[in-house]
């Protein structure tokens, strides 16, 4: 896929995953405005939607053909709003912009970006539950499915690499402490999301680890590239301020130089590629996605 | 059941709690200390376990005999604590103290406990997964376990309920008003808990709804008894400060006064006892449970 059918694909694909956002949240229980408000903010201020972009191209490189594939797919979107909102909040990063608008807090509230933000972990899962019946999924990919959600976003994915995260704060961290964190932190549901992408397809065993395998190396591949950003890049390119630094967190560029950690976001791409063609898996879109992660500027 | 054996009945049942909660804990994935030990407090700190003792109540009332059941139902005390953990943040009710003892946020700090606490979402989810699979039970009925669970904790139960609850502070709620809050911030989860315990025995849909009958009305029942306890009692009795009033919260009690609060909650414990006895379930327990809750003393 060449540069410019990638920037339409991506396009073309989160604007689909947007409208089906807007079908989740217009699904979901009535809520007093004052939250709705908050929950509606953190799912739906502009983002790439990588999580469920990478689930649909894993199910469609699979052989999934079903069109709720979307839907499915933006249960994990709403994980991701939920930790980009409790991440925000004072007593965690104290971010008060993110992607150039003041985040949900400062606009709603803390209150209502807590429990907001909270309210969407159970309902991924029953969303997940109720779009994998519309797509009538056997039952044991069905749990498997929310089961793979439940824990990307637990204490052994998401939430344990944001408690080392802030763990790490001020101090220098080693190359495997970081990793270890960044696997989790946001490795976690990044494969995840192709782990469910594959399940909802029925992929082969072999399939899933190839999949989980090449979601694993783009996750970390990702976070590195986000540290490059970081680094290089200043806030109105990046739509927030580069928080790492101010916050003394250890990152790939603070441990490697910025030249070292291209060098090794690259080496993780091929990794990737690597992981696709052992696994006899052709996708033309998760190739250009692995690609993208490094190269994208924002 | 007389007060004596209630009594102790109420002290085994929450024993042997406290031990499952222990299992639960140690199954859980590693943890930073600093974020392990949130966790910990938020679940383990005494409480009455009622949610729990509920759900196995109503299990063993319609026929159910696996000791698993335990397990199964701390699922619920997991979702709670979690609630616990978020409610006492100086974002929302700002709560120094609970049962006599420092809050979790006080002890370990705001991040510790409100990513400790997320954690325990999917943790719960998970938990009760893993625990119905090992009851043997058949997969429709452990999915409408985790789907029980997951409604009751969502917005359209209890956080829905936290968010009208801090929406009425500094406002004087009606009748109708106070209930929907109450129905869903407390309520949700003692229906949810019955309806699990009815589901993992394998009741019939009559008995479910017989039984979760019985559990609005002790819901919100619970809730008068507590508005009453935080009226009438100091405290040094209660472990915790009278927050609601403080906070210019409506209650029962600004609502009704003390004296027709009460009789309110005697009549909905009559209405819960009534449920049973046209649902045919015949349950000793469950019937002194109901009395208990209005007639507790913290």
């Amino acid at each position: 896929m060449d540069q410019p059918s990638l920037g339409a694909y991506l396009e073309s694909e989160r604007q689909e995953v947007e409208a089906a956002l807007r079908r989740a949240l217009d699904e979901m229980p009535f809520l007093p405005d004052w939250l709705a408000g908050a929950v509606r903010q953190g799912v739906l201020s502009a983002g790439k939607r990588l999580r469920p972009v990478l689930c649909m191209a894993a199910y469609r490189a699979l052989g999934g053909r079903r069109p709720e594939i979307v839907d499915l797919a933006c249960a994990l979107e709403l994980i991701h709003a939920y930790s980009l909102m409790h991440d925000d909040l004072p007593c965690m990063d104290d971010a008060p912009l993110r992607r150039g608008l003041p985040t949900p807090h400062m606009v709603h509230g803390e209150s209502a970006a807590l429990i907001g933000g909270a309210m969407l972990i159970p309902g991924a899962a029953l969303h997940a539950w109720e779009v994998s019946s519309r797509m009538d999924l056997p039952d044991p990919v069905r749990r498997e499915l929310v089961r793979t959600l439940c824990r990307a976003a637990g204490g052994g994915g998401m939430v344990g690499g944001q408690a080392l995260d802030l763990l790490g704060e001020g101090q220098a961290l080693g190359r495997e402490a970081l990793d270890a964190l960044h696997r989790r932190k946001t490795g976690a549901l990044l494969s995840g999301a192709l782990r469910m992408g594959g399940l909802a397809a029925e992929g082969t065993e072999a399939e899933l680890q190839a999949i989980e395998r090449y979601g694993a190396a783009i996750g970390l591949a990702f976070q590195i590239a986000d540290d490059v950003l970081d680094a290089t890049a200043d806030a109105a390119a990046l739509g927030k301020e580069p928080s790492d630094a101010l916050l003394d967190k250890s990152t790939y560029v603070s441990l490697l130089g910025v030249e070292a950690a291209r060098g090794e976001a690259g080496a993780l791409v091929d990794e990737a590629l690597t992981a696709l063609r052992e696994g006899g898996i052709q996708a033309p879109a998760l190739e250009a996605l692995a690609r993208y992660i490094v190269e994208r500027d924002r």
